[in-house]
């Protein structure tokens, strides 16, 4: 839905964005309903490996934005970046994963069904002066300024999922707060590429400096392609389920959102060693 | 969301709505953003305690809207209307009340939290033709046409209310289906609406032809006026809550939805006997 938000409150003269993937894509997408949009640049033509860095943001922009995690692809924008026009930001799937510079944001929206709660709530962080430059009319429900002045109330909310996000962010806080999770985040991703890069069979699909730390993709190296169903089945016969990667990109991905514990990393690590071992 | 939904997919020329309480007053004030509307009647001078029957409906208008229960208000639209043009109806707060012949809407629409579900989900019932008949640009979340092709999956799905709805569907199969609901819903509110009718402190504020099997509002009689926050009370030290009446209303409000048990009606009837038996 803040796919459409953003363009509706925000998209006066034109929008910068910056296409990474496919949900980046689908954002730019929806903008192009409501008036002139730039694509800075892409890594289509490159099915989504890395994140383009040699771009200029025009400065006449309403704002720019960013898909910071893409979940197909494993690649992610984990530092804060510098922004001449309002950085906007959709976090779905990588909100609360690191501390982050809330300074250099203007707008930061996702889904919470990552990291924060299950399916059914959203979350928008949002600097007030942006917001009522527009000259379209936006619909009640549709107009940030709405939530802002209710309170998130204006809605029934849905409180299920609410309390499950209460209960996520005192568990956060509880571990130590973002810099804690970030370590931890990083641990369990650095010990799957550790094993991908080290293992024969296996290598990773992400530009190096560009792996996500939630999802992480990877495939069987060309010479044992043949293999790929059978590590699936081998996998799935040691209880590791639901690691098939996206189907435009093919092989494994691993999610490893806040909520996994270290040990399940270990143990797909284990499963790839012991494949290895026997091919 | 679906307040504005409805213009975005179906007003192209003039949509009608019949003005019945607060949401369908939200429902209008959202289509005038879209486009032309015609109030064909509205109850507000008589602080909406009833529904008006006395209307025409532009044969022009490209839909006619309805919100069948007023929750507030406590009034109801409890026949399934005959209309020149493609009905549209909120039905938030009592579907699944009674049975209805769904072949005379166009679109039914409403949130999940009164009948069916927790809040967090909502329900959609639309018959194709209507839509892709205007020239405006649709966002593609906003779109019913999107919801239908993906099979209500192109948002991630908030599992917990849809589970929960799916529960409440087989708890209502169970029953024996709607035309039991129906009278169990009537048995409830003719038990309250009675005691009202007999009691010399209290009196109904909806029109008796008008009045709802959902929410069921109340006032004290005027000699008894100084009684109400003494009822309040005398209810709450029983263990009935959340009956004080909306502040437009006043009084109380006793909601009987599917989900109340008619014990608790029972319970607040002879709390009501009890208070005038002691004034």
């Amino acid at each position: 839905m803040q796919f459409c938000m953003v363009p509706f409150n925000l998209l006066e003269n034109k929008a910068a964005y910056l296409n990474t993937g496919t949900w980046a894509s689908k954002a730019l997408k929806e903008a192009k309903l409501f008036g002139e949009t730039v694509e800075v640049a892409s890594s289509k033509s490159a099915n989504f490996n890395f994140i383009p860095k040699d771009y200029s943001i025009p400065t006449d922009a309403d704002y720019f934005h960013i898909t910071t995690n893409n979940t197909i692809f494993g690649t992610e924008i984990r530092k804060d970046l510098d922004s001449p026009v309002p950085l906007v930001a959709d976090m779905s799937s990588d909100i609360f994963s690191r501390p982050l510079d809330i300074s250099k944001y203007g707008l930061i929206y996702g889904g919470a069904q990552k990291n924060l709660a299950p399916a059914g709530v959203t979350f928008a962080i949002v600097k007030e002066d942006l917001l009522g430059k527009v000259s379209r009319a936006i619909p009640t429900m549709l107009d940030y300024r709405t939530h802002i002045k209710e309170g998130s109330m204006f809605n029934t909310p849905p409180v299920v999922p609410v309390y499950a996000a209460l209960q996520t962010l005192k568990w956060l806080k509880n571990l130590g707060g973002l810099q804690v999770m970030e370590k931890m985040n990083i641990e369990k991703a650095d010990l799957l590429y550790n094993e991908i890069d080290r293992n024969r069979l296996f290598k990773g699909t992400a530009a190096t400096e560009d792996r996500s730390i939630m999802n992480i993709c990877f495939v069987m190296n060309d010479e044992y392609a043949g293999l790929e169903d059978a590590f699936g089945k081998f996998a799935a016969e040691r209880g590791m389920v639901g690691i098939k990667g996206h189907r435009s990109v093919g092989g494994f991905r691993a999610s490893t959102y806040n909520a996994l514990p270290k040990e399940s990393v270990q143990a797909l690590v284990d499963c790839m060693k012991e494949f290895e071992a026997k091919n």
